[in-house]
């Protein structure tokens, strides 16, 4: 678990490599955290949840656990949220020594733990783990966004390879009606939100094997998507009016042709990719466009059993959905890794959902509100992260998750 | 079918009759609509989706479909929500005018209709009427909200009876997991969101005998139920907080003891009496508190079937919630009429769920969508228009709905 | 005395006769107040400030007192302006009756004043009748407004007579350097912030003959007035911007050509007409294009003293401004009446300014921030409230009031 | 004039030198501009009106155009003002290297300029200098209100020295009436808004003979200053009430006693020393409280002819007021230095105001709305920049400027 613990935590570092002090700083809308808070918070969880806890004598900076807190209002009050770019201290340089000292700190506990406390901390430090895993996408998310405000377009990894311009067709796969199990059976790590492991009905469906294309998205918005309200739900229409979009986030046309921000500076729009960086509400508008929809995430899961858990993860180091390139006989292909895939499915607790008592009660279950589940990864999540259980979720009008769509259709 | 228009029709002048002209008028937030707005609209309805349509040279006035018109962006452009309350004309006489008007040419359209016609027009004016109901049931919601902002106090109707401060107990009632069929067979008329009939499976579960009571409430308040960040959805703690949120809507305490505005005036809180005016939020907070949940509207629907469709609906006249005075042996009371109750369900299609092609497609569909299920009518609702299958919505802020909670539980 | 207040109040109810109760309810934007608010505030103002202090055993409605009290905080907490229209009660009726029992008991006053108590009340009295001749013009513009949100253009007086289409040449008239003495020495009512008179030293300056016309106008327009920085004020720039200001409020184009809506409808623009709902914003813009400026109130007043007191006010029932077509030999004309004059003057107090104590010291020395002066009294105006030192003052956006532009020059 | 140039552009560097990188970065709000947008918008002011234009072959960075233009619509466009906080790159570094760069450049202009260029050029960078000495000021301000965020309270400056803690008592000095000559003559560098010189006549006056200071502020406050309505402004008690003031800005009371955030840490108030981060709304709600009122700019720069031009400037590198330990027979001290004297005099344009042509007409008159003129400099503001006609302004709601209250009375 040591081992595993300094690996986990190394990532974050080596993903912050290519950024300048300055970089660390800016919070370029609510929902972003500066780099380095996301650094410092992944501490704080340590720091709170095992150390205080499980080290004698542990005292942790009183300031920290003001400014790291995010959201757990068990644990005490917290900084506000909007505010996290106006603290320039602890500086890069504090925030790493935090960082090291925190892991001292949890080498020791590591060295010392006994039997018994081990079994109370180790889930515990698997989920602070896990946590770390996702903070670490959050933190590609956020540098792309604060990256995509400035007008210099910051390169955050230089891409030179060739592109790959094919992509494999879209086919339809069939699956039957049926009583399903879904949710995780609790014998790997899971968060408590995929459990318990239950039974739904499924009446038949069928599944895109493949993510829709950027070239498949311009076709939709040469046809007037985003002008015709008749495609779009009542609050995507308002939101689209509101924020004026017309294409996906971080797309312009510099000089007449369509270009997109991505980690790699600014680049052409290639059609075989996979659409990136699309809301819930365009993902569906999308669907209604092409006269089918999204999966609900039942009908995901179930089928997510038929594909292996391989694809285009953080540590390809892409940072960047790649075209489908498989010439499968009907299989599914993309469903891991590439991008998250918006499903139809409001986040919801399962039957007999039972989150843990006391802060860590906070992680997921009060967030079930207004927020869609997404499935499947992408090319900022680990490989160890995902599982076919997993839930991702977001409110409907987010773009800046590696978000994308993978169609579905009932069988009539 | 033309008895039961003129029957329908009617209801709606009546409901209106204990109001002045300046009461009319009024918009008291975006979600509320004048009383007037409410009565050319419902007449706009049958004049663009049927006389518009099947009376030859029926030309409507331009400006009305420019200002009735809610939100069908097939028919046109339409008058901006929020400022309906800024329009004084047309006047009340005006509108009252259009609404004979109107209802005049749909006598005419019922004797000259062709039997061909009749099949295309027939479903809509049925449509048509279910459509007046659910805005007479808003018009009350409406004017309620309207009332309650004047520290005068209106009275919509004069109430002398006697009130009930005794409740039957609060039973649980068993249902047995299994696939379970729900949605409408369309044999009789529903909206297109109530269909088609699919199949769900459900684990075991159990639901609260009857609506919780004022008194339940209070001991949820008094017990810091407002006060409580680890009660509430997280979206709820943010509302509660920005607006204040410290007792149902329309709760105020003029002298230290907590009364509520109704239609018949502000009166002192009656323990008996289900609780009502409470959005999804403190629904769920409440849920929480008492250690259960709010039940999906797939178990909802289920449980129904055992419940006679019969309850304190507007035909009562009393256009509040009553105490549950059953003292049943196990059995179901309060499903239909008294307050919708919330559903953990969020609103979304049903499988292969096919809404109409052009505007009346609207009517539902678009706002599948960060909204969550009510089911079983209240006491603004008539009863003719309610079924099992009925699907309300709202968003979970909501609280000017006539709305209360439900309970239930899983059986582990 | 007593002649003159039943005068000055009959006029309120006069202005109020074209008007359906429906209008006397609406509040189409914060700085609007229903007309009946306006008849039942100024009726409150007597109430308050006379009749419960001099008329013995008078008691007030305190929910009126709440209701109609506007800006007072010395009299009592009061309600929300901006919510002065969802108040349907009570009712315009009822608000006639309270104005009628009101003036019963001024009369009542006016019969049994003792010589002592009318040294004391007096002054009251006189300005109360002024304050009302403040909520008749007042009641003009929201009316005004409030008919323009409505698509239906309602329509508050007729109006058939020929329309002059021609105007007087613009000349330049000097006026000399030299100490001046402004504001009002008090042998006649005037407001606390007109005085005391005092000495300003004045530059030699040039003031324009008469008011700039729709067709000066349109022509800063058609040379890209509203597209030019430089023309503007920084936070008039940006005002113009979120405000989509490309015209004087209420212009539009119907089909293709500028039209204005009225108090007599809608009607195409007469070049010849004074340019009316102007923000001191686009006064300043348009002044800069014609490379000259605003008057200061000083220069304002000093140069008054040449034009006689006569001009276009609500006594000539216009309720618009019209062209001058006097041919004066270098002459002042429409300095009263027609539109009220942006002075480049922020309201200030006077060297020496001394307020009542009191709630009725809250009546004008409250407001002397971020406010604009304006002189000389509009076509909504009566003509037996204006003077030569009458101070009116705007927020530099406002462009529902009757205003214009008079334009002044320095020689230097 | 090259070596003034080196001085004043090497100070800029000088006071950001205590700043870690990261501080360079924030935006705490949007009238805060980053340390790293002063550094780079200095340069830029340089680069556009100085070497683009005298500099043959000289071309500037578009990207640093576009970034670091403040608000010259004439030069281009530019980058919104709010989302400065946004733009990590170019880096603090890249940033410093920018300065290099054109101060290379224009000594390079320095030792190339031709006479006939000189004439053309001396007064632009001459207005550079005084433009970036306002900067300066400005970076102090911007950085004390982004270190005030933080919890963690970042000390700008270590502070060690005694505090003094007497104040010399306040007197009043005479002013007699008269035609006084206001404004700056220009045989001396001065901004255009300080010109032309013109004459005034003033009524009699006294002024208070120093700052109020932190002790008679709390006997306002004490006194309900903060919840007495009739005491303000109406617009002042509206900002009040929206922003929860209860004392001057960065005052907090962490343990029971007032302390205050200055750019030396979190202190203990010093009731001796000048009160200060002041609003207008505050200033004028306190004169209101003592009776008096506060001096017209007319009467600040009439009374400062009989005041040395010395004080604590920014050379004394307190940045900090001090108290004033003057026991002058009568003597006005203060006037110039320690904090801006709020005056009750909107800024706008002296007669005959003439701005220049271009891109630099913008400077100052576009702002001459709803600003407040405050007088005399502070311990921010270099010593070299201040004049006795120098007009700063201000909206009436800010309060992150060095600013404080000089009272004045009439004399009747």
């Amino acid at each position: 678990m040591a081992a595993r613990y300094r690996m986990v935590r190394a990532l974050s570092e080596r993903l912050s490599e290519p950024l300048e002090i300055e970089d660390y700083v800016v919070q370029s809308m609510a929902d972003v955290s500066p780099t380095k808070w996301h650094l410092a918070h992944t501490s704080w969880f340590f720091e709170t949840f095992v150390l205080e806890k499980g080290l004698p004598g542990y005292r942790g900076n009183p300031h920290y656990a003001f400014l790291f807190n995010s959201y757990y209002n068990t644990v005490g009050p917290m900084h506000c949220r909007p505010k996290r770019g106006f603290i320039s201290r602890p500086t890069v340089k504090e925030t790493y020594l935090y960082r090291a000292q925190t892991d001292d700190r949890m080498m020791q506990f590591f060295e010392t733990v006994t039997d018994r406390q081990w079994q109370e901390f180790e889930p515990i430090i698997e989920l602070g783990l896990h946590h770390e895993q996702q903070h670490q996408e959050l933190l590609l998310m956020d540098i792309k966004h604060v990256f995509a405000q400035n007008p210099i377009y910051p390169v955050y990894r230089q891409r030179r390879e060739r592109e790959e311009t094919r992509t494999s067709p879209l086919h339809w796969i069939d699956f039957p009606e049926g009583v399903y199990t879904m949710g995780n059976d609790g014998t790997e790590f899971c968060f408590d939100n995929e459990k318990p492991r239950h039974r739904v009905f499924l009446e038949p469906f069928q599944l895109a094997s493949r993510l829709i294309t950027n070239g498949e998205y311009l076709a939709f918005m040469e046809d007037g998507g985003y002008e015709r309200p008749e495609l779009w739900l009542s609050l995507g229409w308002l939101h689209l009016n509101e924020q004026n979009w017309n294409a996906p986030l971080y797309w312009e046309k510099p000089d007449g042709d369509w270009h997109a921000f991505t980690l790699s500076g600014l680049r052409r729009i290639n059609p075989a990719e996979p659409v990136c960086h699309i809301s819930y509400f365009e993902a569906d508008a999308f669907a209604r466009w092409a006269q089918v929809r999204l999966p609900t995430e039942a009908e995901w899961e179930a089928a997510s059993a038929t594909a292996p858990l391989i694809g285009n993860f953080v540590e390809h180091e892409l940072y960047h959905p790649a075209p489908s390139t498989k010439i499968p006989s009907h299989q599914l292909t993309q469903m891991f890794g590439d991008l998250w895939e918006w499903t139809s499915s409001s986040y919801a607790p399962y039957p007999n959902y039972d989150p843990p008592t006391g802060a860590l009660g906070e992680y997921n279950g009060k967030f079930m509100c207004n927020q869609y589940v997404l499935r499947g990864g992408c090319c900022a999540t680990s490989q160890m992260h995902i599982r076919r259980t997993y839930r991702n979720f977001f409110a409907p009008d987010k773009r800046w998750p590696f978000s994308g769509i993978r169609l579905a259709k009932g069988m009539s």
